[in-house]
Formats: C-alpha cells, sequence, structure tokens
C-alpha cells in the first residue's frame, strides 16, 4: 500500500480559485446546461438496466461503450467487474491521480421492475437516484470536460464501481484500492452516491456482518422433550447482546436483524439462523464490539449444552461473516474536504457533515483521502420502490455543475503519493 | 353431549370369546386373506391420491364411491369433509354404535410427489403407511365381512377423517364428536393408524401451539439504534420458557420449534413470528402451562419495552392458538382396552401402552372410551419422505386380520349410550 502526502495545502487552496481553473468550470458548465436532454434520457436508460448485486454486467458493458466513445484512455473492466477509464491530466502519466466514482448496483434484487416512471419533474424508479443519478452524471461531465477542453493538472480515474450495496460489501472500491493496477496511484476518492449535493460524508461509518447457525440434533418436540435446543441457544445470545452497553460518542451500535429456522411446531430445530450488523464509526469500538458478540455466542451455545442433555448431539454454532466495512475518516480541515464544501457552497449548497456507509469506507479506512457527495436535483426513498429523483431544470443542472466543478477544482489540487 | 355407560364389563369379556362371534371373524379373515391382492392395489391406489392437510377432497370423493358400492347405509360428507357409512348391527338402528376410523390427510403439502415405488415387499411413498394402509385396511374389512356376512351386535360408523395431522388439528374427529349426527351416539371409538399393530394408544396427549407475533416500529439499524426491537422481546420470552420447570410425570414438555422475520441485516425488524408448542397428558398440567407461556409473552413484551425507547412505536404481541388438542385417556382397564389387547395378543401382537396424539384425543378428552392402534404389515418413517410400509403376505395379512378381529370383537361387546 502506498502511503500518500498532501503538499501544500495553503498553497492550494489558493491554487483552486486560481482564474484559470475557474474559467475552465464555467465553460465546462455551460456545456452540461445544453446537454440536459441528453443527460436525462440516458438517466432514464440507465435505470431500466438492471443492476441488482453482483449482477452489474449489464450495465458494466454500458460504460465500457460509453467511457470509449468518450475518448477516455485505459478503459476496462477489472477482476471484480469495475468499469475504469482514465481522462489525461497535465501531469506526466503514471503519477498520482484523483478517482471518481458512481456505482453500478442497486440494492434491488432480479427481476425488480425498473421502468421508469415520469412524473413532471420527477423521475420514479427503483435505483433511480441511488446511484444512477451519480453514473448519468459521470457521463455527463466526462462530455462538458470534451466539449470545453477543460484541462485537470491530474488525471482522473472515471470509476463506476461494483458491490456497493448490501451484499456487495464494497466488494469493487475493495479491489480498486487493494488489487488494481491504480491501487498505488490514487490520491484522493470522490464518491458520487445518491441525488443530495446538500451533504459531505467525511466519516466512514463501520460495520461487521455475521450470519450465526446454531445446530443441535432436532427431535420430536414431545419424544425428545430435554435435549439441547438451538432455538434457545439463540435467544440467550441475543438477550445477552441486547445486555451489552457500547459507546454512545462515537455512536456505536448492534441490531439482530434477521432470524430463521425450524421445520414444523412440532419438532426441535436442528438449525437456526441470525443475522447480526454491527457498526461504528470507531474502528477500535467496532472491533471490540465484534469481540464480544463473539465471545456471547460462544457462551449462549456453553449455557444451552450445560443446560439440557446433549446425549443425542451437542448445539453448535457456525460464525459465517457475511459483512465487513471498515470504519475511517478524512478530516473536516483536510484540503480535500475544504476545497469540496467551498465548491459546495458556492454553487448554493452549504453542506453538512455526515457518517455513513459508503464506497469511501474503503480508502477512508487506508487512510487515503476520501469524501461522498450527492449530485443531481434531489429525491427520495432510497432503497425502497418508491425511490424517486428530481430533474427539474434548474435544480438538475445545479447540482450536476455543483459536482462537475468539485472534480475539477480536487482535481486541480496538488497531489502526490509515494 | 351423551353420557356413555358401558355395561357389565365382566358378561362382556366373556361374550366376545363366544363361539358364534369367533367364527365370524374367522370366515371374514379367510375372505381377507383371499383379497390380498386387491388391497395392496387399493393400497397404492389411494397412497396416490394427494391429501395435504386441507386438500382431502380427491381421497374423500373416492371414499364416498367405496363405501356406497360396499353397501354402506347413510354414506356423506359431513360438513367439516369426512366421509361416514354405517353398516348395520343386529341391535335396534339408532342405537349406540361402534366408530371404527383412518385419517384421510398426509402430513406432506400439496406437491409432494407420492408416486408408489414397490422394491420387493416393501412400498415406499409419502403417507403410504400414515395412514393410507389403515384407509385400505378399512375397505378390506368391509368386504371381507360382506363376504362373509358376518354380523356385528351394534352398527360400526366407519369414517375416514379429514385433519388428524398437524395443521388440521384434529378438525375431523372434532366434528364428529361435537356436530355431526352421530356425536350422541358413539360409544366406542378405534382409530385405525399407521402400520404398526403392536400398541395401544390409551392415552392422549394433549397440546397447546401458538404463533406469537411479536411486533415493534422497526427502522435503521444504525440510525434508529436504541429503539426497542421485537427480536429481543422473542428472545427474552424463549429465553424464559426454557427456563421455566415442568412435571416429569406426566410427561410435560415444550419447544419452540419454528421462527422467523426480518427483512435485511441492517435493519430492525418489524415483526419476528415464534411457533411453540407445549404437550401434556394432564390437562390440569397443559393448562398451568399453556398460561404460564402466555404470561412469559407479556412480560418478554413488558421489559423490551422498558429496556429500549418506545419514541417511534412499542413492542407488542399477537398471540394465535394454531393447535389445541385435549387429553385424555382410556382406562387400561377398560373393557376397550382389555378386549383389544387379549385379540392383538391372540393374533401374536403382545402390545405396549403408549401416549400419543391421535384422532382418540378428542372422544379421550370427552370421557368417550377409545384408542388407536395400527394395522398392516408394519413400517417407518413417518412424516419424512422416506416413509414405507411392508407388504409381504404373511405379515401384512396377520396385521390386517388382527385389526378385523378387534373391529368385530369390540362391535360385539354391549354398549350403551344415554
Amino acid at each position: 500500500m502506498a502511503f500518500r502526502t498532501f503538499i501544500a495545502a495553503l498553497a492550494l487552496s489558493a491554487s483552486f480559485t486560481a482564474p484559470a481553473f475557474a474559467q475552465d468550470a464555467a465553460a465546462a458548465k455551460t456545456a452540461l446546461a445544453g446537454d440536459y436532454d441528453r443527460i436525462v434520457a440516458e438517466l432514464i436508460t440507465l435505470t431500466e438496466i438492471p443492476a441488482p448485486p453482483f449482477g452489474e454486467q449489464a450495465r458494466a458493458a454500458y460504460f465500457v461503450k460509453a467511457f470509449k466513445d468518450l475518448g477516455l484512455a485505459e478503459v476496462a473492466i477489472d477482476a471484480e467487474g469495475n468499469v475504469t477509464g482514465i481522462r489525461r491530466g497535465t501531469v506526466s502519466a503514471g503519477g498520482p491521480l484523483v478517482a471518481i466514482s458512481a456505482h453500478l448496483d442497486t440494492v434491488f434484487p432480479k427481476g425488480t421492475d425498473v421502468k421508469v416512471r415520469r412524473e413532471g419533474n420527477t423521475l420514479n424508479a427503483p435505483g433511480v437516484g441511488d446511484d444512477t443519478v451519480g453514473l448519468a452524471g459521470m457521463l455527463g461531465w466526462i462530455r462538458a470536460l470534451n466539449a470545453a477542453k477543460t484541462t485537470t493538472k491530474h488525471d482522473i480515474l472515471f470509476v463506476a464501481t461494483v458491490g456497493e450495496e448490501g451484499p456487495g460489501d464494497l466488494r469493487g472500491v475493495r479491489h480498486l484500492f487493494t488489487k488494481s493496477g491504480y491501487k498505488d496511484r490514487i490520491a484522493a476518492f470522490i464518491s458520487f452516491d445518491g441525488s443530495d449535493p446538500s451533504r459531505i460524508v467525511n466519516q466512514a461509518v463501520g460495520s461487521k456482518r455475521y450470519n450465526i447457525a446454531f445446530t443441535g440434533p432436532g427431535g420430536h418436540s414431545y419424544g425428545a422433550f430435554g435435549i439441547v435446543n438451538p432455538m434457545a441457544a439463540m435467544a440467550d445470545a441475543v438477550k445477552r447482546l441486547y445486555e451489552t452497553d457500547v459507546p454512545s460518542t462515537p455512536r456505536t451500535s448492534f441490531a439482530a436483524g434477521v432470524v430463521s429456522g425450524g421445520t414444523s411446531v412440532n419438532s426441535i430445530p436442528d438449525r437456526i439462523e441470525l443475522q447480526v450488523d454491527m457498526r461504528s464509526p470507531d474502528p477500535k469500538a467496532l472491533d471490540r464490539l465484534e469481540k464480544r458478540f463473539l465471545a456471547i455466542v460462544d457462551e449462549a451455545v456453553a449455557a444451552e449444552n450445560y443446560a439440557r442433555s446433549t446425549n443425542v448431539g451437542e448445539i453448535g454454532a457456525e460464525k459465517t461473516r457475511i459483512g465487513d466495512r471498515p470504519a475511517g475518516a478524512t478530516a473536516e480541515s483536510h484540503p480535500l474536504v475544504v476545497t469540496s464544501q467551498r465548491v459546495l457552497t458556492d454553487h448554493g449548497f452549504p453542506t453538512q457533515f455526515q457518517a455513513s456507509s459508503t464506497d469511501s469506507n474503503i480508502p477512508m479506512s487506508l487512510g487515503i483521502p476520501a469524501i461522498t457527495i450527492g449530485t443531481g436535483g434531489g429525491g427520495g426513498r432510497a432503497h425502497s420502490v418508491d425511490e424517486y429523483t428530481n430533474i427539474e431544470r434548474n435544480a438538475f443542472i445545479g447540482g450536476l455543475s455543483s459536482g462537475l466543478a468539485v472534480v475539477v477544482a480536487v482535481a486541480n489540487l496538488d497531489w502526490a503519493v509515494k
């Protein structure tokens, strides 16, 4: 892993307001505004290409073609399924670059109706805002930068990532920062996620997720009464978890979210599965909670094996980590954050800092400057089938313009990696 | 409900060995032996008519035709779906009768492959033994009684019941004894269930079954952390149940058998459903356990509403009784039991007394003499898709003959109801 440094922050915070850059962004923004109809059309097209977790291939193919048509260099699908392409900067090739991403996947399972329904200035469809508006915006920005012949100091690596949502467990961005050919060159990372430009996610809420399968011999509810029951072990574990104290600052949480098991009311089950989610922006607090939870599972198993007969078999627990999103943060004083906030404020978006779980979790956890922001005209009901995004011309172009300006400003900062 | 008395037990226990009856049974048994091929063929035919819980209609239609073809009187499907028909005795019509039953339903859900696979002397198919062998045997007995012109003192009410298995909750036999036109005339009841003639079920294990839906507001696992969770209430209830002491004599049991709920690992669920089974042959012990369990549910709900925030909603519990099988018994000294045991022993089946949950639960709970016994050549793996029954000629006819002899003997006892 490379060690990144940010050079001469004071100089840079001056440089990004330098007339040349401001002029470049202005020309690109004019081009963007003229591209409104095409961006909206492409947003609809992209939304209607299903992209369930682990099923992003069709959208990825669209992006390979789009990136090539837009003249990006090194266009490729990497081993995990991310689509990458480079827009050259004025600094020498192979040097530090700025990665700009949006995620290809939606939370919606295969078979979900993704037909877009337009009502006035609103587009309604699952995934339209999270994160298809980011994807369509990214293509719009590249077209605008090309049309305006805008240059940036650094190469910009455009990335359409896979696996941002739930079960994907950040697999795309994880690959990008740990295995891809660009992993040692990314100096800063911005994930454009969702349609709200008035927040900057600079804290990564880490999470650990487990599926615990409590197993046992099972048997007839009456004939085998007195033998160990994995249901009792599961209940004991949940009860012990809910008696656990966690820090409130930083906010640290646990949840027993899903449970299932048993074949009939008149049988002692042989398997009960429990899914638990633990979160914290503090890696140490999260690690402590994870260790405590795993100890609780062992305690509950031992207690049940002690409480009832193990003559025909014992209770066991299969612990499978099904999610691992590292915690991390980018300081509010970091030039990436300061620069982005200033640009957004200049565009009429007074931003708030937030903690969330996004593609930025991975770079933040590795100490690489990263933020997640939204773009577009606003929207809501993400992760529900009622999801919508606003495409009213002024709001939509205003939001996209702010994102484009952030990209240009950040790519003109003086980044270094070593 | 009628009050039944058993008259002159001593005289009767002599009478069932009287030469006339023995001769009648012998002639019928000879006819039965000659009918082997047809009984086996009909067993296969019946097994291959699916009869899931609440889906017994096709088998019922078969029995209506069969009962009519065999010359039974008053052949009908009652309001619950049982098929009934009477073979007249020599005592005046409308008097006490003996009910002989087998159950139409299997435990297997709609869509289960019920094709019979024959391997030598074994028939393999779901439901073939439990209780199709009882159904086929009953038709064989009626044919044999007709062929031998065997008479009995009392009318015999042949019944093919619905709803014996799990979710059916004894609905067929419950209707027979509480609502049917025969409810005040049945002096004794024998359920032929399964293919093992070496046991007499004279104790009815009562059961109470509940589905408890723990409900709550639900929410985001991180954003809403601190609110009440129905999962925690469910776990608390299971833990309290498993800390409950129950009598070991008579054997009293509980089991948390099935659990499900939650939509995703990163959500606090809004509904968790738990199914619990409680059993005892002692009605008082079962009632006490039921009351304690319902109190436990309330305690767990209250504890969770106290432990965490109810700002956005409280935990509740919807308690649905999904099963209620009353306990009961027929004394080992009762002439029905004594007579049946002696006949079975004479046929080479030294029988053991057992406690179980069968169609006899209902009459036993009402104080009406009842037993459940098996018939046929033995088998195993009931309630599994590997179920099988043995049709080796001697064993099969031997078992069926013992059942036929029990029917004749019991129908020749002196029964009265008033």
